[in-house]
């Protein structure tokens, strides 16, 4: 990975989501607007063709339009009058004609969500790419299992990247479901009612205007009825919490005191401004750092959702600021993400070291689940923590204290006791659970 | 309704979050363990029969419980060395066999969470039911749309119940969805690899298990992947979006000032304690508080995604408090919107004076698109425009400043001018809509 | 105000924390680290003429910076190393000398939030300027005070102005405390030790580096201990309620059916894209927008508190974002309703129209307070809700209802009824609280 | 510490924000209306007498109150009509006199904030006592200091310990200054005119009032301006958030891999369902957990400023449950990080051994900044750097590949070389910065 192309992370969400898109995508609703509005008989077809001509965003002064913006309260104001100025004729007549600012704006904000959701989608795909390798390469090399950030058990790294995974994987089905049901025209005039129309008209134009843009028709206009954004802001904060999930693991596993996995390095990367020796991580962090900026958009629109009568006075406002950071933050989670899994470097050395680092007390299930047939779970477990205090205490291995145990001699023997140590053979059901993943993620993929 | 029945709205879903549930889901779990173990053939029958016999909270000392939990960390802990004790005999070995922590909790949570959706899933349903009464009464009842807080446009109070009830029924079909497809069994053992079962009877019981709780069981255990909680809070929280929504509208249409509809009273209701006159709102009022606290609990869940490696180090614990008292807030919600709903005094005479206070102002796009074929759509706008403001600044009907303008006599006669200043004429597709909401409720609920 | 001032709402602010004024805080750290240390003899004092020479944002690539800094994870590094270039020669060795990203970032956040705070300062007193002659202005315009959106009691418009003021007045001493105590230099090397100059120079070079900087010296270095921050985010969040408040009220009293109050008009500004006759609220649409999206910040800057031993991975970095946007959302909010409130148009015969429109209601504990001494408090208050209720249903005025109720009669004869019936006789202290408002806004803004 | 003790932990601020808690501060209200209004000569003297006598917690009904309160949609209608019930007589007439829903409710809060910052200084004082004593007696305890999670530089662990000092310090003063300027009594009758009581009496009862429950006597009444209320949140936000951060740090160390502290064992505390090795953090975890569950409260309250004209309809109603959640959720981070920090564990020798892990790269800062006279900042990094690289691919320690760098030897003798890989030669200032730590305290502690 070359400087140039770290550098790149988030920026195609960025740039999807930045003013010259966002009037792209509300001119790409009046050029089709013109088309459906002929193809329906209500403007002539060469007035649509003269409307659609001029809906092209390098053609405006993107100032001039955030200035005017800015007084009128809405873009659309000074952006259909900049198009019916360029449009000019006969045919500047028909700009906007029956539309309304609602209708703009949320179908626009619909096609630059559709646009995001297939950037989240690639980089879905290319984590789950990585992990899959990682979790396939991995499978016999054990680590430590942690939980409450201490060691629990052995598990194999592979099964880790295994969860990495399927979280990915049932992320990516999410994301996908969205794009395919979780976006709709909005088309309703000024209250909702296609009154500007007509019933006739309007309905046959809603359905035109559906198929030109290539968005699902709604049964109504959904005016301040926000349930679809209120469910891609909890579908996005939940790919942000996720991303979040992995880049954590990352952060923590290459803390210096272990050093399990490193991040890919490239020119200029993870230095420190004083410290020579420093390799800190830098995609997993700016993608854990992307999440949190992320998940904090998600209360903005659902408190946004309550919304005054057929049009809010603040909270659709909010919507236009906090959708697109939304998608800007989780797109900037998903790619940096992917650079930190792309190549992750491994380290089984230091994994093995760790799991061996506490004189076998890891094992110390493995140890009660064996003595619990004979002895019952409750009194083996208390057994078992006995000889683990006393293992701590004298600085010896556990499975010295539990052989020098009459209790245990008794259940097990040596070769069993040594069974009982070897991480290798206590990963339960880890294979099959990296195949089902595996298997998933294929799936998945595929479709 | 009764005040008896007043003070219960939400109570439901309170009671169905409360310690005493929380326990018995953990000792559904318990039994359900035992009972899936016993068919695997990993621990004998008549032990499963003992241990379920004795999963019942009303055995427990809760007080005693959440002190020793307190201490310990866990809930899980002393309860399972309650249960141990209570269970006595040969079968409390096999008490909690295989079992962790985890998979207690989480799979409690979601026995929870289906019970929950239940609640949710009826108070919906009820919600829908008298938004299609509204709707169909009162079609032809017009009153002002309202844009910014601003008259917009002509609307039917029944397109306004309309809109609720197609906002009601695609929550309603989100949260069905949800109960489907969201949850999952929780079974993984200390880290997540059935090791304490070995692969074989642990994936065994692990189906089995499944089966006994009748919940989806997953590819993997989803110990520290927490999708599957970030999706039910993306939901929960539209849901309290949505409810706000609603809310919201009748506590403004109830403005003393507006006056347009009313909730149904009942004894020692909406009064103030020391304003005799008052009516306040106080279900809408009470859903409108509930969704901003639900709503409060979201980013909880969706920040609490981020957990370290096999199990978190707080964040699993926030969900703990988040998750409930997310339904419980939702659940308050939607059953004070159910009640608010139900039996709302709708003033027509209100909403028609309402309608008509602004001297035909309301009618200005009516008037605009009338005018506009022949003059174009801007130059029409501006022509209404400056009628507006000539009305409003000489008091007059919008209709007489228009009737006196010689542009607009040589494009509309006087017949033409009244019927485009005929609210009831310039509704739209308000009963197409009205139809197909009615139609996507009655698909809803049907299946 | 015209169009052009209007659209610069809230510009001063966002320009005030943009990338260019982002170096610039960094430079003016480097320039001042140097000159600190060339006072200390730590360094040449040529070398420091030098360096300070080339802390100038505009020789620099922003464009290079910011692709350098994603790689590196820090924009220290390569502004550091371009820095060095610029400086070049002898002096080139002592840039950033003893320096840190930590502190670099950490102060410059420090000197811009001085500036946010001055802008601020400066809405916050034109805001409450102009509140201060509203309340003076209409200490005699009644109107109905509402609460939970019910006509509660009389008020004057001069009240409800005298209110805004005090809570603006308390804002802007707030603000005014943030600046004088909240802020402070970060200086402590990597890891807050000063270990790079060593302890005797490091404190020398702290103390002066306050000194150019004109920032206050903590005791310690507050690397990973950033209650500084939260308090600020507090503080601004605070701002940024207050100031959705006071918009809340004007949007309300904006809406058609009350029409008490209206922003002052400028060309472009309020209209609709299809409603000729619209005059929406935009700048306190705007401020109230604005608040929402600057409190969604808070939460970000409180959890991002949580930082790892001597620095974060991950919660510091989101500071970078949050704390600059806390900031432009804020500024954006008070410099809208600065708009808002300046020139705020006030309808006083409508105040009138909708204090009258309940038939003497609103009047009901001046009745039940009137004859209380003689009845008690609540059998007033119950035979005043009575006559409310038969008012309503009877569509007579609350005084004729009282007037024919022979326990009334007893207790108030026809002039005690009158006067129980004139709203300005029950306006309490209302003039008392307006004086204090006044005189409280003085003393702060003398200060 | 006693398990019995463990299970306390902030079990005195949840008490403190019951409902019969809740119910006292509102009867210690109306009894301190009373009196005041007796004082003022506005009621009889015996009457106030009469009253204050049943404002008694303990002689109502919760549960027929919770009832009632549902229905009315506020707690004191029902509290007064059974206050007025209680008293009974003549006095029953002047209960509740001039009062109002909104002072009741308020006032009463404040009385419970009281409380509520009294228990959060006790625990921060104890908190900071624990600290101070981890700093004085750690002094010379050497520790990698992390940044990023990445080992830094060395640092004490009594500056770490220091650190978290000077944080409580601050929010010591932070809790005690709003403890005494960020009350106010509120008191202004049904829209904040004081109209009940006509103006002299209502300012001469507002004068007294304040007195009886010594809550400062602000300017106006602010029923909806709720700035107060947001400083509040603020500042327990920036607790919760500080506490977080102390936890954080004790469950980083506590990683079975650093093991350089851990809690204070006790019965039962720490272990797990199924693990006998196991020793987690618990009081840490809990006080996390807390903090995350306080600051999803502050926006909340902060968005519920937003408070509608004279009183809100849902947001001053969410703040009767986000305020008191929000001090019980700090108040249980206070307790559990006290039980934490008290009797802390620590592990010098681990610290060492983790410091010494990575052959001497932790002082490559150290070597740097030897080499910066001779060489120029930025050359000596690249040097150094270069070195760290080699040091690792070798698995050499940083020392000996200096030691055989020509340019390295031209500037450092090798006693020199010594000096600069001694890590208590590169404590800077730590010393002086735990001096002012514990001076800081003390002077906090002292006032």
């Amino acid at each position: 990975m070359s400087a140039a192309e770290a550098s790149l992370a988030g920026a195609a969400m960025v740039a999807s989501f930045d003013r010259r898109e966002r009037l792209q995508a509300m001119l790409d609703f009046e050029a089709a607007l013109a088309r459906a509005e002929a193809r329906a008989g209500v403007i002539p077809a060469d007035a649509a063709d003269a409307i659609a001509d001029k809906c092209d965003a390098t053609l405006f002064d993107l100032d001039a339009l955030d200035r005017q913006a800015a007084v009128a309260g809405l873009p659309t104001i000074p952006m259909t009058r900049m198009l019916t100025a360029l449009v000019g004729g006969k045919a500047a007549r028909w700009v906007h004609w029956g539309g309304t600012s609602q209708d703009v704006i949320d179908s626009a904000a619909m096609l630059q969500a559709r646009a995001g959701f297939n950037l989240l989608i690639d980089d879905l795909r290319e984590i789950g790419t990585a992990c899959a390798e990682l979790a396939e390469a991995h499978r016999a090399t054990p680590m430590a299992g942690s939980t409450l950030l201490q060691q629990a058990l052995p598990i194999s790294f592979g099964l880790k990247a295994a969860q990495w995974l399927a979280l990915t994987t049932r992320l990516l089905q999410r994301v996908t479901a969205l794009r395919r049901d979780g976006l709709a025209l909005q088309f309703g005039g000024a209250a909702g009612t296609l009154a500007a129309l007509g019933a006739e008209d309007g309905l046959k134009v809603m359905a035109l205007l559906a198929e030109e843009l290539d968005l699902p028709a709604p049964d109504l206009p959904w005016q301040a009825q926000r349930d679809r954004i209120g469910e891609i802001a909890g579908g996005l904060g939940t790919v942000a919490g996720g991303m979040g999930k992995i880049a954590g693991d990352i952060i923590l596993m290459m803390q210096t005191e272990l050093g399990e996995v490193g991040e890919a390095p490239a020119d200029g990367k993870g230095g420190s401004s004083t410290l020579p020796h420093k390799r800190n991580p830098v995609d997993a962090l700016a993608a854990a750092t992307a999440a949190r900026l992320a998940i904090a958009q998600v209360p903005v629109l659902l408190n946004a959702m309550v919304q005054e009568h057929e049009r809010a006075a603040g909270a659709w406002q909010a919507e236009w600021q906090a959708l697109p950071e939304l998608f800007r933050q989780t797109g900037t989670a998903t790619a940096h993400l992917r650079q930190a899994v792309t190549g992750l470097q491994v380290d089984p050395d230091r994994m093995r070291a760790n799991l061996e680092a506490t004189g076998g007390q890891i094992m110390a299930e493995a140890a009660m689940m064996a003595l619990a047939p004979m002895l019952g779970r409750l009194p083996a477990k208390d057994l078992v923590t006995r000889a683990c205090r006393q293992a701590a205490a004298e600085g010896m291995d556990l499975k010295d204290v539990l052989a020098a145990d009459p209790e245990v001699a008794l259940a097990l023997d040596a070769a069993a006791l040594d069974r009982v140590f070897d991480p290798l053979a206590y990963l339960g059901a880890a294979d099959t659970f990296i195949n089902r993943a595996l298997a998933a993620f294929r799936a998945a993929t595929r479709a």
